[in-house]
């Protein structure tokens, strides 16, 4: 399946008083994680809106922290296609800090057509199907 | 003119590493005042959006930081229009905690029709600038 | 078990541009939610660490997300006590808005002494467990 | 004067219901932006309080606002000396998108140590004005 690493580092902002990342900030990443891996594969949540009418709410989300991250931290967020049903996909998220996972989690996500203001889920295509499970050309 | 105050307390993730509030959340605060102060004078945003297709877009906004708050305070926003010109207001804004203030500023936003993608700043209309201008009854 | 309820309403900055709450805001909510649960118990979490240095970091947190909420819109958070483990706990949070249910999620967390560098986990204390488990007066 | 650029892109989380950055981040970026320029200078804020018990809390922060941004926007964040006083700093920051300004604001913050409870102005160390004041090699 289809996997996108971005780096990025911990600001002073993610933190709280505990000197730690408060936590709603992993989903956050996780949220840029989704984002960043439909882009990478040329699939932009951008382009399926204007182009197709497509979005892609949120239906679950979770995640199991393993580890704190502080402010500065230099870190890896992994987000990988785990499954794809009938009109959903599950997206599974890790944070790796030096190579050491901080903490995994998962998003499921609809595909969902929207004109105007009616909202469907929808049949996730063939072709968008083709992408999102096979992986890609020289990683095999 | 009018002001209005509106009390909440200080939740855990606003703060930073260092223990205190990360200063962007007290923009938020303000962005927040500027909405309750509108609802309290039945001319709420929603309600401007909706009807009369005007939005309130931010043009300068500035705070200075008298004191430091930190987790669990208990702290009132007050915020009064002090300016309301052609096409533009300001608003101030003051964070007290225990009746000591802990910063002061403002906001100047635009009153700006919006219909479709055309965008445009238009002359406040008088029976608004008579609401922002003039003293709440019973407080004169 | 010990439950909580508190009154809030979903703020402009809440949302994304899709009109709705960006999905992490629930999290901070649930986070809020927990804060405020253990203030009604009389056992606020800044005693806890001030006067014994307890901790409660967040070891996992998930969320079904039932219902999109919207700028203004005014809801009820409902933290629950639903398990206490031996050194755990763990906390249901569902959001509400008109008593229709928007979300429906939980957070795990830890009862963590801190002393200077040292973490541990701990045993909750008994008398900690009682407050956490026995229904508050009135509510039998 | 010391300057620094970094490069990011808008997530869908910066934005609110109105298809645009929610204001506050830009705060977020100004504070991120100073952090990577002190960064850049190799007096790193992490280093500056591990080591030498400085902090830089802002005393005072603006912003105007002149071109709205949106997802998926790549821009460049500028921050520059512009103020070195006997306990304050002064940094400019602009957003820039294709070259075109975004915003142009400022934060003022002071040179601080902490020790323990005691927090104290302190006059910038004459290394320090030096590094923060002479343009860097090759720039001249």
């Amino acid at each position: 399946m289809r996997s996108n690493e971005i780096q990025m580092t911990v600001e002073f902002g993610n933190t709280d008083a505990a000197g730690i990342v408060f936590y709603p900030n992993y989903f956050m990443w996780f949220d840029k994680g989704t984002h960043w891996l439909f882009k990478s594969m040329n699939i932009a949540p951008k382009e399926l809106q204007a182009k197709h009418n497509i979005i892609l709410p949120i239906l679950d989300a979770q995640c199991t922290f393993e580890r704190a991250l502080v402010y500065d931290d230099n870190i890896t967020i992994k987000s990988t296609i785990v499954e794809v049903n009938r009109k959903t996909f599950k997206v599974q998220h890790e944070i790796f800090k030096d190579g050491i996972r901080s903490c995994n989690g998962y998003e499921i996500r609809g595909w969902v057509k929207k004109e105007g203001a009616h909202i469907a889920a929808t049949l996730i295509p063939d072709e968008i199907r083709e992408i999102l499970t096979i992986a890609p050309v020289g990683k095999l």
